[in-house]
């Protein structure tokens, strides 16, 4: 086990069922697929995951079922465990540590949010405490929390008071900010990039892992990138790039988290609808979703 | 019982002990305390209630103390019932009618965000469906939420579908709004308005109620601005109610969750701490605080 | 002269060609249109004027032919001289005060917007230096600059450097800090109203003065309902309150700048075309709106 | 001439006099100090330029002077013909294309902002038009004009409409529209990307052109980084990404825009102070940013 997240973490659904309960057997069929795609970790229970549309109990339940189903599998998890209570936060954090998470993150507090540095620090430590044998990673998104400081002044006023402190899940289009906690102290901070749609501009930079939902339905894109960046064709990296940046597009027309959940069950891991307040694609929708995808190639990129 | 909830309905704190855990006994001081300055009826579990802070079964055990202290005394009990997950929410509204809630009221889920006013009624209608029996009041937030339709448009939307949809919690400047909502089909629903400093203006337009936190320590401020306005005596009212300016500016500058909370104790009313990601005062800060309170008066007006 | 601006103050519209060029000519009409009903002065160049798409020159020409017009009537000329180059600001109201305006307004620079309350007043002081006797207000507008102090924070930092300071435009839906302003120094200061839909709200907190576009075309509706209110008749003056609310929210639908414009057009008064950015209705449009118009009751309520 | 504007293009500083007026000598030493730095092409008049703080007087004075000086020399001037006023606009276009930009761009007016994409294709094809003969840049900078658009919906909107359609000046952190820009049309369209700090990100995903304010003052760091790159020696390119980075965040503690033109001064091009609403450096903050410079290494890097 590498002592960074490296390669393409799949930030993955929540699985429910028609009535929008929660359907645990789908995690295996989850986890099977992300195998089959070479992708090595997951994101549970995280934006993709409808985090906070879930109950603490649920996301309890659903750490357990991704721990049970990849136990012996080299496939590892992390467990998301922000949530604006932070009593709900350190439960969820003493259970992912309970049952073995690879690592934990936390986004911040957005109902209620830190209005300093330092509130932010003091929220995330307590997070931390409660899970003190697991590596943690402060999940930066902005556009979501609407918490923005820089993330690199987080990082220098944490690393003292959380001694799990490993890294941050950067959710975030600065890539100055982004330059800053790559550098910072030799490189100690594990930085994985959270927007696919321009991971390789990312990985210019010195980022080596991500994390993000269309791993989930997109790896093989994803891969070949890589593989024509490592042997320096840049051309036919960036057209496998330009791909995500179309499918993301697409999906976004469509309502993006239940468009995603869609496209998993074309890929047969039937996701189920997105709870509300999203909005779920009609019958009509799903056909001509898939038509679209069709046109676009998507069916044989990820062959 | 009126079917309206007419004056000045108190949001209350949530009590913590120095640790920051809820800290029941205090409840029973809170009720008798607001009896006395005249108040008719508690909001519990709102923004004031750091409602996002607390988990569902803390949330819970709330609402059952605050029906166990009021048994039997004309203090009224509005639980709040809003939060991120829905699932939690119907949970809780369902509680809140077992209990015996006066009413109910829900925010906007807002880490996710209803794109549409279908999507915040279909939101609200499985929240209100849970407590059948109670009235339902949508709470529009959105400096809070961000959720910021037309609250009128979300009423028209709603009153077909919400057969409990009694009303809304206004806390919203938007006062070419609040028309709209107060004079839809004929003045049906019961519109509460949130912003304290500027009631007064609110109750020109035709507004009868009041939900807030200053009502909690700065009642007979109110109590005397409305009956200067009821003797025409437009002058004494305004002095009133530069008052509660005064005084929300003065406790905006410590951190308004914490030194609110910090008044109370002042008061005799410990309501404790508040939770992270909030700022406390400190034992400093606490001491400037109550000599400026002095300076302005403030002992002296809530006599 | 009354050193205040007491009364309902209207913004008046920039009228053009159908090619959008300056078309001087209407000025005129204008002017005899606001005196019949009832209108002490206006408020020409700001937002409702366009501004911002006029050129330096356009505005000069337009503030002479205001003073040329009314000159030896009661109808009092404001002239807002605000831009983002204070070099044109102090162009325009060095002119404002060569042509004799009763006053003039600035507005923040929004493009770059001042960082501190310091940087503002610096900003203003460079303006009303370029005017030396005539009295300034500044022009508070947030929703259109994202220049978003406490106005009475301005106006405390600003009451020694500027020696025309004399008051504020505030078209500001924060009640609070409407009343800081108010009450400041005994209420030395000039606090005009910008939000016509909720004057009503404001006057009940102490404004006797209000600037704003319908004005230019509703007069009619807020006379009666000042007088409503002035003779304790509330219901009746809520009525007409609302009736600017559900005017304001029709022509909102079509565009609120190019509506209004047409609205005047119908009133006899030929306003022309909005400029871009603005969209301008079609044909169509301006006959479904005057059909709406007659619908809502418009034209009876402004005889 | 190429066809692109390739290489990086310098936004340039508009000059001024102690007391903040144009000071059109110091033009001859900016367009000597940018050869000297291997800079092929000016911006003139943008953002950096304190656009918006000019009359429009003083932008064509500024194009007409720097017209004069580079004649006869390899440096390229593109004039920035934006504003809020299209009358502006139109006869800044006009006067750029009378004395020989190279080409020009404007960006949205941000006052009163196009409510669609329509409305940005008429704003922008009113400008294109009145210089018809000159290579015309959609200028997109979301962060200050608040008008927020896919760019690449823009081209498509407008590459019919406006003749003189080149690309784009992309200010934006957005590098999935970034990519969508590039690949629109078979690559089309001229993409400049505007965020100095991350240019290498930029440059991965095919952009082969800047303009940005650094340029004037650090471009060594910038010509070293492309080298490295090109050499495939991305940690070496990536520590000379990450000085812009340390540069940028060093000058944003001291105001951005006054810090930069301070830099200028200390290379011997005295820029002068910022105009309000910029705040400028006290004598000693100047001396305490130079001390920084030092400290960080500046002056040595851009030798």
């Amino acid at each position: 086990m590498s002592s960074r997240l490296l390669g393409f973490t799949a930030a993955t659904h929540t699985p429910f069922d028609a009535s929008g309960q929660l359907r645990l057997e789908i995690v295996a069929k989850q986890a099977e697929h992300l195998q089959k795609q070479q992708i090595p970790r997951v994101f549970i229970g995280g934006t993709t995951g409808e985090s906070h549309s879930l109950t603490a109990d649920e996301r309890k339940q659903l750490a357990a079922e991704w721990m049970k189903v990849t136990r012996g599998t080299p496939l590892e998890v992390v467990v998301h465990v922000g949530a604006n209570s932070l009593e709900d936060c350190r439960a969820l954090a003493a259970h992912a540590e309970s049952v073995g998470a690879r690592a934990i993150a936390a986004l911040a507090p957005s109902y209620f949010r830190p209005r300093s540095v330092d509130l932010l620090v003091d929220s995330m430590q307590q997070i931390a405490a409660a899970a003190p044998a697991t590596p943690f990673y402060y999940y930066d998104i902005p556009s979501m929390t609407g918490v923005n400081f820089p993330v690199a002044e987080f990082l220098q006023a944490a690393r003292d008071k959380i001694p799990t402190l490993t890294g941050v899940k950067y959710t975030n289009s600065d890539l100055a900010g982004l330059q800053r906690c790559l550098k910072l102290d030799d490189g100690r901070f594990d930085v994985l990039f959270g927007c696919d749609e321009y991971y390789l501009a990312a990985a210019t930079l010195g980022v080596q892992g991500g994390v993000g939902s269309t791993y989930n339905f997109a790896a093989p894109v994803y891969h070949r990138m890589l593989a024509h960046y490592a042997a320096g064709d840049l051309p036919a990296a960036r057209e496998e790039q330009h791909r995500s940046v179309l499918l993301v597009e697409l999906l976004v027309r469509y309502g993006f988290m239940a468009a995603a959940k869609t496209v998993m069950g074309f890929l047969g891991v039937e996701a189920g609808p997105a709870r509300l307040p999203h909005a779920n694609l009609t019958s009509e929708q799903k056909t001509t979703l898939r038509r679209e995808l069709e046109t676009l190639g998507f069916f044989s990129w990820i062959q």
